[in-house]
């Protein structure tokens, strides 16, 4: 069994531009603007892939997606980059075993629909997968609601 | 064995409230303005709580003791939490495995206490709990001394 | 299997100085000024060696290697206390069995040299190391470039 740490943060969309709110895997109507970031910005996914990745020693989302408009992952949602990511591992012979990740930021109300967002990422990483949230009380970067931030660990199996 | 993450981050209280300062379990005297929240502000147990639950699937801490003023966490110590949430483990057949918590802050200084904050943790959670501690070298809002944060991870085993 | 949490975060030195850049265990020439630190600032060894100590129950890296100018490590690099630390967890029982750690910041550009990193980093710690990197979107301390973080975590064997 290997350990993953993932780290991900991730600006909040300046108000009016109507972007869409992804976090979790879900989509968060009526919680305000989305996260920038070439794909939906789901900081959450992103660390729990980075988790994943490091575990397996296969790199870090940049490597396995890039990095820019031109990217590979360029305009993915982040469940379907998580689902990537699992086949990834699959194909070198590990498969994650546990998952959690800790999401840091003032919206959406995360734990209103937690049993949602877990059903979404333990059926996309074949796991348990658990979802906590905080705030900063309104102190640094997350606090002041200018981004959103999230940590993220995982055990993976070698199936080898 | 399932993993979890917690996070968790509060203010100081100002200067001249007298509020006491509760951290890893432990009161410190003389170490000055306590921490705000519900609770007693104990930012490294509620981390580990968190930890705890999303390792074994129940939540997070908002969810197991409440939000605000009202709720059934309101005024309780951290570490009275914690042995709640041990126990909420172990009538869903999980155990604390091993945990560990980095605080970050500029005080208190955590390292001449840490035997016994560790004693103290490990107690209440029947298992190997570690505390680190650290500061940001004056830059954000722990080194500006504005709060503090806590970083977790926990193992538990499933014993069903 | 015991768990380890670290984190450690360090200003970077103001330009000019010609501190050498030290992370992850390399130089990184031609990156920018280096990192301030008693030691050779390495964010991401240090909070690889809390994340070990931690899980070890052996305390945490000013424990062990001192603060401060006159400290035990000062002055030394962080790949060579990394080293130690792993002896001091061998001659008490324990080897290291998995670690990863995220780094945050705006440099060095870590992915590029991520498998030169991860070797140097196995090495010493005789086990898998990834290393991940991120920036946080010109946000916080990370993302001004006033200094870099690094979170770590950590599976430490019990060989008793
Ligand atoms: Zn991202
Ligand atoms: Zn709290
Ligand atoms: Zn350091």
């Amino acid at each position: 069994m290997y350990i993953g740490q993932g780290f991900d943060a991730h600006r909040f969309a300046a108000e009016g531009t109507g972007r869409e709110l992804w976090l979790a895997g879900l989509l968060w109507p009526q919680a305000g603007e989305g996260i920038e970031g070439d794909s939906d910005g789901d900081v959450a996914v992103h660390a729990l892939i980075d988790a994943l990745l490091a575990a397996a020693g296969l790199g870090d989302i940049g490597s396995l997606f890039g990095v820019g408009a031109d990217a590979h992952g360029a305009g993915m949602h982040g469940i379907d980059m998580l689902r990537e990511t699992v086949h990834h591992l699959h194909t070198h012979g590990y498969a994650p075993h546990s998952a959690s990740v800790a999401i840091i930021g003032n919206r959406p109300h995360v734990g209103k629909r937690r049993a949602e967002a877990q059903d979404v990422l333990s059926a996309a990483m074949g796991c348990r997968v658990s979802v906590t949230a905080t705030t900063t009380d309104h102190m640094g970067f997350t606090g002041r609601g200018e981004g959103i931030a999230a940590i993220a660990s995982a055990l993976v199996a070698d199936l080898r």
